[in-house]
């Protein structure tokens, strides 16, 4: 498996394109072929949300997704869904597709209706620019960013020659049923749908929500999985596990650049529990870690916390003994232990200890001594611009 | 049932006194009787936890409390439990007393070995001054206080001629199952400590259990009833539902006040939901609500985000349909609808809505329109100086 460039306009048909024009824009990407999704978990899901997941789930294939910013098309009740239906017309009418076969998704302000007229203006305008130049993958990524700071986009190819590539946009409101986040990835591998199914949705559970921005979930949040089949290539069973880890490496890229990006951070953390008894119990103690307060406003002030890391970790619902507890704070390749089966360790390397909390990425490691299991989960900081970034943004 | 002054003291058969000298202080309260307790839920507790929660649990009584703040006495090890007997042996010797009816608690930094040596040495001067003056009461209220700014003190008298009264601290970390929060309640009625023990745990519930400055919990929270049955006085049935309903509203004051005094905070938030199916629902959704990073940064900007608060509610794991939600903000005594039946309502009066929004208490009531089950939960805006304070603080 190597990195490769042109995100998902590297993946053999897909076409696409995106325009932004103050804090609205629109992006299309044109790609038939059997397809999956994963959606927000959140009771309150926008209209968006409802079409595109009633489209998977009856055809198990898609032509295309039209995406917009700048309006979430959330809590605008039966006016919304047709909105939502609209943009699927207006782009299966253009490019001659079957409706029900477009997938939509909105990010933006919530509870404001949708501007449709707006985007049936400037559509023609962005399909006369699909194509499937590295340009166009970096313009489809660029139209559906919103508070993102950076630009998401991956892709790779894999030793049989299928590739895979993935845009995204998602930063504050991120949390374990996925915040305001939008994914769209593609691939030119020959499967079905059920294929791609069971591999979004190992990929997205250990990657996606395992992000923790603020701990909030949005009502607009979707990853969508498509492939072309244009490479024509069926991959053997050793090969279908090559492609599942892709698509993890592929998502855990994004992942990453998306907790970095949260609303006002300074420095990604990414926590690991080791050695727990179960599957279940890391993963719990590792997401209240990143999603702690206090944890996250201590790393912000270059704070090495290892109190507020192990309450955080009691408090999960975790099973765990304190005596057996060690814990470690890392960085750029080097580690300070501050905790030793319950003991709290004397740090002879001041310095090193301080030059780790100074990085821009900070890995915390609690081993349990308990088992055998672990999980890994990202969040950022807590910082004076997360608060101002919320209290000052208009509703 | 009305106000009284007088704190812990007012109740018959209790003496306190404490001091504070820089970070360090102790508390001694005396007062015999049967006693109950409930204790942090963190998978990590405190060396005081554990021999407090062992004292109530073998004894179902108490004749004296001693609590230092400073230093939480937590992740100390088989050391730490060791300073926790000795501070029990201290004041039972000084006080002659058993060793296994006296309660420890302890707030402050963890992680650090507590020095015993300077309690044994100011204990004799905390003894000289123990009465039951109000003075005496509000001293032990002031020398638990750690990040706390306000003083928590609140005692009644009910019809019947019952007293009870309470002191409390706490500020930041407090959550679900109480973050770092030390109360202690006394009351002189004639009853059992299975009595005493079953509205404790009513009263916990609805009271200090609801409120959430930040989502983190402590290791070293307890709440502590004492009865000295000094009254005489032996509830009958209807007086027993009085004496309930007082622990509560004793609680809510001090709930109220812990949730005030959240660190960095400038409003407290009071959230109800209402017209829910089952009280859980109600719950879940009242506690995200006032649990949410962005619900709480509008706060802070003035801002009445009720799409964050729908979102909220919508991912909190409450059953409920975005149809039938209504919500308003309130302060004051004056209300303004945002959401009516799911859909947004058009507000008139913006000057009404700004004023709200500028009080130093917002309630947030969101009806579900499904049931008749409701709950109340309290929290604080995420301001700078929450940011700051726990950014700086320093391990």
């Amino acid at each position: 498996m190597k990195k490769i460039e042109g995100g998902i306009c590297a993946v053999k048909g897909v076409t696409a394109n995106g325009i932004k024009l103050g804090k609205m824009g629109i992006t299309v990407i044109r790609a038939e072929g059997p397809a999956a999704g994963v959606f927000t978990k959140n009771k309150v899901t926008a209209a968006p949300v409802v079409l595109s997941k009633g489209v998977i789930e009856t055809q198990h294939q898609l032509s295309a997704i039209i995406a917009n910013s700048g309006n979430a098309n959330a809590f605008t009740g039966d006016d919304g869904f047709l909105d939502a239906m609209e943009m699927a017309s207006a782009l299966s009418e253009s490019l001659d597709l079957e409706p029900d076969t477009v997938a939509v998704a909105s990010t933006g302000v919530i509870g404001r209706r949708l501007d449709v007229s707006w985007i049936r203006e400037h559509l023609p305008e962005v399909l006369e620019g699909l194509g499937s130049s590295p340009e166009c993958s970096l313009a489809a990524a660029k139209a559906i960013m919103t508070t993102d700071k950076a630009l998401k986009e991956v892709a790779v190819e894999l030793d049989c020659g299928v590739r895979i590539g993935a845009i995204a946009k998602g930063s504050g409101m991120i949390e374990p049923n996925m915040g305001t986040m939008l994914c769209f990835a593609y691939t030119d591998a020959l499967v079905p749908a059920d294929v791609l199914d069971a591999a979004l949705r190992i990929a997205v559970d250990k990657t996606f929500n395992m992000v923790v921005v603020d701990g909030d979930t949005s009502t607009n949040d979707m990853v969508l999985f498509t492939s072309t089949c244009k490479s024509g290539i069926k991959p053997c069973m050793e090969c279908l596990d090559e492609f599942e880890d892709a698509l993890i490496y592929l998502f855990t890229d994004l992942a990453k650049k998306m907790a970095r990006d949260g609303e006002g951070a300074t420095k990604l953390i990414e926590a690991r529990v080791t050695g727990a008894k179960t599957y279940e119990d890391a993963r719990l103690a590792v997401k209240a870690i990143v999603r702690s307060p206090l944890v996250k406003s201590a790393i912000f002030g270059k704070d090495p916390n290892w109190g507020r890391v192990v309450a955080a970790a009691g408090y999960s619902g975790a099973e765990l003994e304190q005596e057996r507890l060690s814990l470690s704070f890392s960085a750029g390749g080097e580690t300070v232990e501050l905790v030793k089966s319950g003991e709290i360790s004397r740090v002879s390397d001041l310095a090193l200890l301080n030059k780790i909390m100074a990085n821009e990425e900070i890995i915390i490691t609690l081993d349990f001594g308990m088992g055998k299991e672990s999980a890994t989960a990202w969040g950022c900081d807590l910082t004076y611009d997360y608060v101002r970034i919320n209290a000052e943004y208009t509703t």
